[in-house]
């Protein structure tokens, strides 16, 4: 029979992922397959833990991958957290915080929103004025809006929420790997991502934290959580202690390549790795304007490893996605919702953060504009 | 840093799964990734349904992998078919009905229950007495019980419900590709199953397939899904059509590791893989009867892919797995609920069901019980 996989084609990924993947990354998908409840395979458990742990800047016992892709974890973070008529603020500009209003709206949560406009960050002091008006159970903010290249001020919006009840839920997805995260400074309580991203392994886990405070919620519960594969307070009993409970069989070889993404992040330094997502981020930036191109987002709130470049007038923007793709073995990402048609989105995550690809992307486009 | 990976050993799985993987598929699991969106990968998608579709002999447009392992199909399964209060009749001879049960439950159905004692099947007769007493909107029963090695009678259930409204609800995590699945020609109206099993990949995907009458259910809800992740109303977009949305990134490599896992099980043709499956269980029960060892399901029940050991007397049986792991790099898997302690569960799954692999775990099991 016809093997389609022989056929798979060597794409530079620079969408709004999946990311390149480092060949360490891939090997160990391919290493042998041993049981969920090996102790060999427990102390890879453990060490994907600890080294989610230094990444995040956290303290946090429950920080573990979800058996998902990154939006399991924004699933199994609400899922855990609400219960019915539970006052909920969503703060939204771009497609990943209206993605949070809906999952909060399925839960019966009571979901206020304080929207902007898509392509600016969220303002710090118009989330201080909700919030006075009102007391939250969670307020919830994506970090690196990947549908726009904005990055908003997580570190400002927990400093608000400090000393009070409120649950404060993150969505680090697109930014974990690629910029800096104080989970414990910041005073975030509830924070999933993605592996797909600027930790450069393949999607299919979603790692999550949850702060003292989070966790203490959850066992108050009055209801149980209405989702038996993603609740925390079983997965939990799986993730620590002498011996391990049973609840679904985790998704082994992706553990492994987890584990490797996170073992080259800690080896390369996770400083140096943004510092590189900062320099190969100015470097194309400084390219495309070379080349008469503009970007989206203003200068000060640019995530440097998602880059929203608005598309020239009269300019059919999928045709040179196509191009891209089909001549030049390069993904880019098309514009999402009201951006669809006027934005490309130029991923530059993990590692696919390098000057040999922004140099490849740059001539390419260049040759297809002209 | 130390690279837990280069630790790992090659263990005979012969646990309850995962299984053993072919080394073809672990090659699939570490090819390049490309785009969720990228043509390409479309093309594999669609390939992938059409193989599900073979194997699971149905015409079943909506037949696809969810983004989760086996239990995540179970979740998606009841997740999009049940609205509050709705009738639901769950069979439970082990721990994977009882799991039917919680999950149901949890989404607010109103759920009765017919139970059997664990290791024997369900009694039809009793089913249909059931049935003629109450209409359910979902009637639910668990294939192959994992936990007992109890392979149900889902063929004549289906019988019984066959031109009535009720939704025949089947989960095959165990028995997809070890036996004989009709979905169509059994009146199966919504399946899933789990990847790390039978079709020798590892855990991470769990294929779902909805019938016609499933898809209507789903179609005339009052009340959205209520858990974003697993809504197959917005998932089936990205998977079929000539223009696919974007819910959320697919775990592309599993999915390659699926395709090739589904692809040398139709090269070797199913019904000889079944045959493969039933032959050397065959030889593992008589070889463990022959050194004086007993079944704990009755011979007309037994699956051939999990087959359930009662612990001889005074048996340690913890001390037994581990010797087997630690000396012999063979798993097998413990018992379960009011089964723990009293049986051993050996896994003849995919392509761990062989001749070599059968003798090995013998010899190793005489040699640590003698």
């Amino acid at each position: 029979m016809e093997n389609l996989l022989d056929g798979i084609e060597d794409i530079l990924l620079m969408g709004p992922g999946p990311s390149c993947v480092h060949d360490k990354v891939y090997e160990a998908l391919g290493k042998k397959s041993i049981g969920h409840l090996d102790p060999y395979f427990i102390r890879i458990m453990d060490a994907i833990k600890a080294n989610l742990r230094t990444l995040l800047k956290t303290e946090n016992t429950l920080t573990i991958p979800m058996s998902g892709t990154g939006s399991s974890g924004m699933e199994a973070c609400f899922v855990n957290l609400i219960e019915e008529d539970d006052p909920v603020l969503v703060l939204i500009n771009g497609v990943f915080g209206m993605r949070m209003q809906d999952v909060a709206q399925r839960l019966r949560a009571n979901v206020d929103t304080l929207e902007f406009d898509w392509g600016t960050p969220v303002v710090v002091d118009q989330v201080k004025k909700k919030i006075s008006e009102k007391q939250y159970k969670i307020v919830a903010v994506v970090h690196a809006e990947t549908s726009t290249g904005v990055k908003n001020p997580v570190a400002e919006i927990g400093a608000l929420l400090k000393g009070s009840e409120t649950i404060y839920l993150v969505d680090a997805v697109t930014s974990l790997g690629g910029v800096e995260i104080a989970m414990d400074a910041w005073g975030i309580d509830a924070l999933y991502s993605g592996t797909q991203k600027c930790l450069s392994c393949p999607p299919g886990l979603a790692p999550l934290s949850f702060s003292d405070k989070a966790v203490a919620a959850l066992e108050s519960r009055k209801t149980k959580v209405p989702n038996w594969y993603l609740d925390l307070s079983m997965i939990m009993k799986y993730w620590k202690g002498a011996t391990r409970a049973y609840h679904h069989t985790a998704p082994i070889n992706m553990h492994y390549g987890l584990y490797q993404a996170l073992l080259l992040i800690l080896e390369e330094g996770p400083d140096n790795v943004y510092q590189r997502h900062m320099t190969y981020h100015n470097a194309l930036v400084q390219g495309l304007e070379d080349m008469g191109l503009s970007m989206l987002v203003a200068p000060d709130s640019r995530l440097p490893m998602l880059n929203s470049v608005n598309v020239p007038e009269g300019v059919d923007e999928a045709a040179v996605r196509s191009t891209l793709l089909k001549q030049y073995k390069i993904e880019i990402g098309a514009g999402l919702g009201p951006l669809a048609g006027k934005i490309w989105r130029v991923g530059l995550m993990g590692h696919t953060a390098r000057q040999e690809n922004v140099t490849r992307l740059l001539a390419a486009l260049k040759s297809t504009l002209s």
